[in-house]
C-alpha cells in the first residue's frame, strides 16, 4: 500500500521536497500533493528586484521549475488552492479551490508545511491602500509590474532599509522612479552595523535615492481614489505613486498555530534536527515558515533566505523518503548588491553579539579586491569580530567592490569550523593580482584581529 | 648589547621579515641587515605578466615597498651585494659587492634565508642563447621588457604549460606576438587534472594561441648572432624570436648547501613550525627556498607562492623579535587568470591523491557563477575530490569565468578544517542572484560528492 505525503506550499522547500521524496520513492509507493494558494511554483524570490529593475525581462526566467515539469515527475499540484485548516488528530488538512470555492478534506501519512513568509504591514493608516506593495512572491511581484506600467506618477517610497528595500530602491531608481527610503534605522542596510551601514548611505546617496534615516512612518495618505498619495512621518510628508514595504516578514503559521504546531518567539515554527515539527512523527516544515539554529549566537532566529529553503527541502525530501539527512543550522550569510557596491555579512554583528552575551573586539580594515596595482582596483572595507579571551571569530562584514560578497563565504565555513582569528591568519587563500592582494582582505582583517584578542583587556 | 639579524634576499620573505622584526625591536636592540644581488626589494613577481602585458604600466607599480622606505626604518639594505658563503660555525657570511668585487665577512646572531627560487633551465642546447628568458625577479622582467621591446620579431613560444607559462602566453598575445606554447603535458594549466586542463586549451585556442601538448623540447636553434631563432622538438620546429621559460622554478638553496643546512627531496630547506631551519636555532628560512607541509597530502613539498613568502615572513620576524608564531602548512591553493578564464584549485588532483596513498571519488559538475536567469551567467565547472569512507575532501578545482577564481578559498578553508564533503553540503554560503545561484557550485558538487561516497564501492 502506497503512503500519500501532502505538502502545503509550492515554492523552494515544498517543491523540493516533492521531487526529492520523488527521487527516492516511486509514484505507486509514495503519492505527492502539493497545495498553494499562489499561481506558481519553485521560483526565485530574491529575483524579483532584478525582475522590477528590468535586468531579467520575464517572471517565467525567474521559475526553477514549472508545474508542468512537476506533474510530468507525477506529483500532484493543486494551485490556486488554500490549506485552511490541519486536523492532525485525524491526519488531514482541508483545502478551498479559489476558483470554485469548493472544500475537500485530503489525508496525510506525512504532512509537510511550507508556507513561507509574509511582508510585515504595520497597523499604519492607508496601508492596504491601492499603490502599496509587499514583494514577497512572485504574485507581488506582478502586481508591482503591473502597478509600475498603470501610475503615470514618478514618485517612489521604500519603506524600510533592509536588503529587500535596498535592492527595491535601486530597482525603481533603475524604472525611472525618483526614490525615497524611510527607515527606523540609523543607517540603510540594517544588517549591518551602522558603521558598515554608513558606506551603503553614501552610494546610494550617490544614485539619488533619498535616505529618511531615524525616522518612523506615521501614516500613508490616500486620495480621493483610494490610491496612495504620500507616506508621512512625524516630521514630513513625502510624495508617492507606489509604496513598496521592504520592512521584514514573518513567518506564516497562523494555519499551524490554529493546529496547534508549536512556534518559537519570532512565531516561526520548531523542528528538530531532521526538520520535523517538535512532537510529531508525521509532520515536516521548512523554509520561511520556520526558526533555523543560529550555530554562533547558540539561539534560534527566523533567517528567510532562499539557501536554507531548499536545503531544508532537500532534507524533508529525504526524510519521507525514507533517507537520513539534518540541517545543522546556519551562521547568518547574507549578501547584496547596491547600486555598484557588493554586501556581506556572516556571523554576528555588534549589537547581535551582545544580545547573545558574547563580549568582543571588533576591528575594520581597508583593503582592495584586487593586487593594489593591478587596474580596477577598488577599495574593500571589512570588519571583523572576535571573541573576547578565544579569539573565536564571531562574524564578518564586508563593503566593498568587485569580489567583496562571495569572499564572505570564507567567514562563513571558517563560522561553521569555529575557527579563532589566529587561526584563520594561516588560511591558504587565493591569490593572482587580478583576484586579490597578496594578502587577502579577510587575511589582513584577521591579523588585526589576532592582535586585538592577543592585547586583551 | 644589541644584536645583529642578517638576512639573505630581499623581496617578500626577507622584507616581510625584517619589517615585523623591526616592529618588534629598534635598531638600538636589533641591527637588521638585508643582502640581495638584485636591484629590488619587495616587489610582486605574480604581476609581472601583468607588467609585459601592459596592464600595470610600470615596474615601481610592483614595488610594495622601495628600497628608501626600508633604510628609513633603519634596515641597512645592501643590494648588488651576493652573499656567497654561510659559515655557520662562526656565524658569518661572506658577502661580495657586484659593482665592486669587494668581499667582506659579516657576523650574525640570527639569520635568515629567503633566497627564493630559480626557473629550472634544463641542458638543452641554445639554452642560454639571447632572447631566451625566465621570469622569476623583477630584473628578469625587465630584461623581458627590453627583449621584447628591441626585437622586431612577432614569433613566441613559451616552453611549460604552469601558470606562468599560460599567463606569459596571454601576455605575449596581448603585446602582439604569434605564441606558440609547448609542453610536455597532455593539457595546458599542469596544476590541473587533464579533464579539467582541457577547458583551459580551449580558452587558450580562442586566444589563437598555439598549443603543442605531449612534446618533448630537444633544442634550441641561434643564429650566427647568438640570438634564438627557432625552438626544435623530436617532430618540429617553432620559429622564435623570443623564448619564454615557464617549466617551473627549483629553490635557490646551493649556498645554504654548501653550509652544511639540510634540504627535502625537492631541494628546499628543511624547516619547523616556526620556520627555524632543522638542527639550528639561530637560522630561519621562508618563501620559495623551503619545502613546506601539505596539510592534505600529509608531505613536504615545494610550493612556490608569494602567500607563503609574505607569511613565513611575518612568522621569521615575529620569532626573531621575540614573539610567538607558526606557520600549520599549506592545503595547495592557486588561483590564475587565462584569457577570459578564472582557473583555481586547491588540494590535491587525482594524480596527487594517488601519489599519497589516498583512494577518492571524483565527481564533475556544472553550474553558473550566477543565478542561470540573471544577466551574465556564465558556465562554471568544478571538480571534487573526496576521500573513500571518510568522505574527507581532497581537493577541488575551478574553471569559470567571474567569481570562479575565489570560489576556490571555500573549499580552502574546508580542507584546512578537515571537513567531510557531506558536512560541506550544510555550508551556509552567501546567495543573491548577480553572484550565486541559490545552491552555489560549491555546493553543488558537494551534494553530488557527497552521493558518491555514499554509494560508496
Amino acid at each position: 500500500m502506497g503512503e500519500r505525503m501532502v505538502i502545503i506550499g509550492a515554492d523552494a522547500t515544498g517543491m523540493s521536497a516533492a521531487s526529492q521524496a520523488r527521487r527516492l520513492r516511486a509514484a505507486d509507493e509514495l503519492e505527492i500533493i502539493v497545495f498553494d494558494k499562489g499561481n506558481h511554483t519553485s521560483y526565485s524570490a530574491c529575483g524579483i528586484p532584478y525582475w522590477v529593475s528590468g535586468d531579467v525581462a520575464d517572471a517565467d526566467d525567474l521559475i526553477a521549475r514549472s508545474p508542468a515539469e512537476h506533474r510530468a515527475r507525477d506529483i500532484d499540484l493543486r494551485l490556486r488552492t488554500e490549506v485552511t485548516d490541519i486536523d492532525v488528530a485525524r491526519r488531514r488538512v482541508l483545502a478551498r479551490d479559489l476558483d470554485t470555492d469548493e472544500r475537500t478534506w485530503t489525508t496525510y501519512d506525512k504532512l509537510v508545511l511550507a508556507t513561507g513568509a509574509t511582508p510585515i504591514r504595520p497597523p499604519l493608516p492607508g496601508i492596504d491602500a491601492e499603490g502599496v506593495y509587499g514583494v514577497q512572491t512572485l504574485d507581488d511581484g506582478q502586481a508591482l509590474i503591473d502597478g509600475l506600467a498603470a501610475t503615470t506618477g514618478r514618485e517612489a517610497v521604500v519603506i524600510g532599509a533592509g536588503y529587500i528595500g535596498v535592492e527595491m530602491a535601486e530597482a525603481l531608481v533603475r524604472r525611472g522612479f525618483r526614490v525615497t527610503m524611510v527607515t527606523r534605522a540609523a543607517e540603510p542596510m540594517s544588517t549591518l552595523d551602522s558603521d558598515m551601514g554608513a558606506l551603503v548611505r553614501k552610494a546610494m546617496v550617490g544614485m539619488d535615492i533619498r535616505l529618511i534615516t531615524g525616522a518612523e512612518v506615521t501614516g500613508i495618505r490616500t486620495g480621493a481614489d483610494g490610491r496612495v498619495q504620500a507616506v508621512s512621518t512625524a516630521d514630513a510628508e513625502y510624495p508617492a505613486d507606489v509604496v513598496v514595504l521592504g520592512i521584514g516578514v514573518r513567518p506564516t503559521t497562523e494555519l499551524a498555530r490554529r493546529a496547534g504546531l508549536p512556534v518559537g518567539e519570532s512565531g516561526g515554527l520548531l523542528t528538530d534536527l531532521a526538520q520535523r515539527v517538535h512532537g510529531y512523527d508525521d509532520i515536516w516544515a521548512g523554509g520561511d515558515c520556520v526558526e533555523v539554529l543560529d550555530l554562533v549566537a547558540g539561539a534560534l532566529r527566523h533567517i528567510p533566505l532562499g539557501t536554507h529553503a531548499n536545503k531544508h527541502g532537500q532534507i524533508i525530501g529525504t526524510g519521507v523518503g525514507g533517507g537520513y539527512a539534518t540541517f545543522p543550522g546556519v551562521v547568518g550569510t547574507a549578501i547584496s548588491k547596491v547600486c555598484d557596491l557588493e554586501v556581506a555579512r556572516t556571523g554576528l554583528g555588534e549589537a547581535d553579539a551582545l544580545r547573545a552575551g558574547l563580549q568582543f573586539h571588533a576591528v575594520t580594515i581597508e583593503s582592495t579586491g584586487r593586487a593594489g596595482y593591478f587596474p580596477g582596483a577598488a577599495p574593500m572595507t571589512v570588519k571583523m569580530l572576535a571573541e573576547r579571551r578565544t579569539g573565536r571569530l564571531l562574524g564578518v562584514q564586508i563593503v566593498g567592490r568587485d569580489g567583496a560578497a562571495k569572499r564572505i563565504d570564507v567567514a562563513a565555513v571558517a563560522l561553521t569550523a569555529r575557527m579563532t582569528v589566529e587561526q584563520m591568519t594561516a588560511l591558504d587563500l587565493g591569490y593572482a593580482p587580478p583576484f586579490s592582494p597578496v594578502w587577502d582582505p579577510i587575511l589582513v582583517a584577521a591579523r588585526a584581529a589576532a592582535k586585538a584578542v592577543a592585547r586583551g583587556h
